[in-house]
């Protein structure tokens, strides 16, 4: 089988590092290029930070797309660094996988249509950790059965804001199909104010943070005489790694625009 | 909106009283009748144990069914009986909603076959918890993404078995989707015998028992730099509750046969 | 040896019930009586809800110790009576082992002084969940070493008070040997109003409420690339059982007030 | 107050270069050298891996100690290495903490008479993650008053052994204080082999291993209605600096031998 060949726009990021290495360990994979600001021409390997890459660097991605003519661009650069990328993949006939949350809506319906046009499968992922989607997807489906729901997020306490963005987005997910509840006892009383949580369309989010945490999330669902409860722990970068692979692998069987890994997890 | 009519085979058992208690406290629910081995004809009420349940005992399903004309019938018997009350459910036109692990593959091809001819739905379900029911889904679903899985069952210590029916038909469920695969380092040493668990198809299956613990599950998944957990813990029989009930409102919506609650889970 | 002679005051409690029930199942124990605001002299195998007691039920506590000469009194009754109580078994001999949170620091200074004229044990117990004390020990002890910790606790939906008594309890003594901190970062910020919980003297207290849940309780501790966790699962009444035999046989051989089974546990 | 004059030996090792760092950091600290088997006379900020830290860099010990008349020797290195720089320590009136778990009995029984003689505090640690050593001791307390316990460990998938030396040494300071008792019904069986664990004394030690994992051990102690869980989880390296902190702390101030964390804190 002919090996699947990519670029990475981004590669010295902290997601980039670890996708130029996920290309580079992968027998199926071919590194034939990656995007970036600087050290046009040079090989990967002469940038600091790299050391047997030899893929080509380019800043100019006409000359790339042209020169290395890819199979996907695994994009994980800014919100509008990736668009411009994007649309100009779709436009070459490159499958784009992008990791970003900072789309806008409008952005999203410009690629559908431009995916849809070109045939091109197009993935849009704001979160690539398999663990941390399914968590949130099983919540969701949970929610149906379960209208009685905690969530526990936990993190390092360098942490600037609570709850985590991912806290607030599962909870978005399962208030979609969960019936509406204002939980528990109607004449509860908080003694030290606080101690509920925050309050998100009747259910509660809790923010622990202390040092040593990494990244952890727990949904509790409860009804008589049984909980259920989903976690994800997330304890490096790694993590999102398999996420990148299976948009990669996704990307080109798929000819059709999809924006969260959620919808291409059966 | 009209009540379901509802019969109840098997009240005076553990299960049985909890469907009883569920059916009189449901403001859609109306219990019509109930099947016993004993007390013909008296009331419910009068039975030792139940108080207000004014239900009419009956010992003949021919009579009950021809009398009360019931919607569905809660059958919560032994296997032998509930496959002939099931049957005969069937064939007088009342929809039938079937706890029991011990029902052949002989015995179940014969109710979907039952059931497609007369048009009716029929739910056989080995387990009524849902948490329980959408944690080995959710695993299932996991197993996917994630090829390497251990199950940690932990249980009260008088239970006799170990690994529990339920771990197992969890691994069984995972090892139908999972690539193959023998987990851990391939020199891995016990240094006391038993440490790494059971080995089911290469993944490792671990039994605690201690007092106090009532019935509990975790199945954890790994990956590179993180794990996903979906956790069961089942207090009390209250549990089953909430499953014969999504089960009753689905037999009466849904025309077809279904066994195990997970099918009938979106 | 010989047995052990006891009293129990308020057999009828839920406590009360399971304290009989401890002294009929141990063999080193025997219950000599009741104390009871009603049934004078029946055997307590006539009173609704008992079976095989045959113990005579007092409702003159001095008639008891007399006719009786009992070693330990067992009192789960109120405040009010329990000082009662507690003064005239002093006084009679009778080392008295009390489950309360009602006594007064006046009642506990008299009750101490009284203790150390009569040279008699006396063990006054706010709770007696061997565990959940242990885990109020264990979390004070390990706040030496980590000044970041967060108290989680977890009841059913039908609690009216949050944080629960049981989780101030646990900061206040943390408190008095933690170095004080305000935790999580000093730009923290809440996006959603109660999300890091309840704080009590820079430590943050989280109550979670979904039904199904009993009393749990999780005390975590976090520094420089790790965390530590001590949790308490209460799943029923009998977890008190255990301490009221510690505290029995722990009265009988020491001659000293003792506030709090943590002053007694090792 | 006067800085304490720390030399680290071992400086370029996982441990000992967390441990350069450690010192560096605290302003109470002086790092006036480091003992190394190369590099003489260098200061450790020419070394590769280091930038800047001015200390200078002995391979012989004695030159070290008459240079710098430091107050501790902080010892990273190997048991056999160790055991000679300690005694030397002694010799010098630098007092030593050691991190070990590979000196022998004779050599324990000798740095003892020489802590002694000299009058100088020693301190030799098998493990300096404070979290893990309050895990065992705990685990050990709580031992006297629960009877039924089991230990679950999970790691990373490349280690070699199961169990964990921590858990065997949880188990056995657990089985020197823990009433003897074979944990299970006693006709308990298993389905699949090994799914009760290794068995130590009669408790069952699990060993759970998963790509992801770090570091962690839970364990449970149940006894009726309640369960214990004290739970550690190790993310990195760094948590052994919270008790090579404490100990040099503790070395200073007392003036006897200690070998274990356990017995420092109180």
């Amino acid at each position: 089988m002919a090996k699947i060949k990519i670029v990475v726009a981004g590669p010295r990021g902290r997601m980039g590092k670890e996708a130029v290495k996920l290309v580079m360990e992968n027998e199926n994979y071919e590194l034939v290029g990656v995007l970036d600001r600087k050290n046009e021409g040079k090989s990967l390997s002469d940038v600091e930070g790299f050391t047997n890459e030899n893929a080509i660097v380019y800043t100019d991605i006409h000359k790339c797309f042209t020169e290395q003519k890819p199979d996907v661009l695994v994009d994980l650069t800014t919100p509008e660094v990736g668009m411009e990328h994007t649309v100009t993949a779709l436009e070459y006939g490159v499958r784009p996988v992008v990791g970003t949350t900072g789309f806008s809506s409008g952005d999203l319906n410009k690629l559908e249509n431009l995916s849809k046009q070109t045939g091109l499968g197009c993935i849009i992922a704001p979160n690539f950790a398999i663990g941390a989607v399914l968590m949130m997807k099983f919540s969701q489906m949970a929610a149906k059965y379960f209208s009685d729901v905690e969530i526990l997020e936990l993190h390092h306490d360098q942490k600037l804001d609570a709850p985590s963005g991912t806290a607030v987005k599962t909870a978005e997910m399962i208030s979609s199909v969960r019936e509406a509840k204002q939980q528990g006892h109607k004449d509860e009383k908080e003694t030290i104010v606080g101690a509920r949580g925050a309050n998100y369309d009747g259910m509660h989010i809790h923010s622990v943070r202390l040092p040593g945490l990494i990244a952890h999330q727990q949904v509790m669902f409860g009804s008589d005489g049984q909980t259920l409860s989903i976690r994800h722990d997330s304890y490096n970068r790694a993590s999102f790694m398999s996420g990148v692979r299976l948009a990669v692998d996704t990307v080109m069987k798929n000819n059709s625009f999809v924006y969260g890994l959620e919808n291409i997890i059966e």
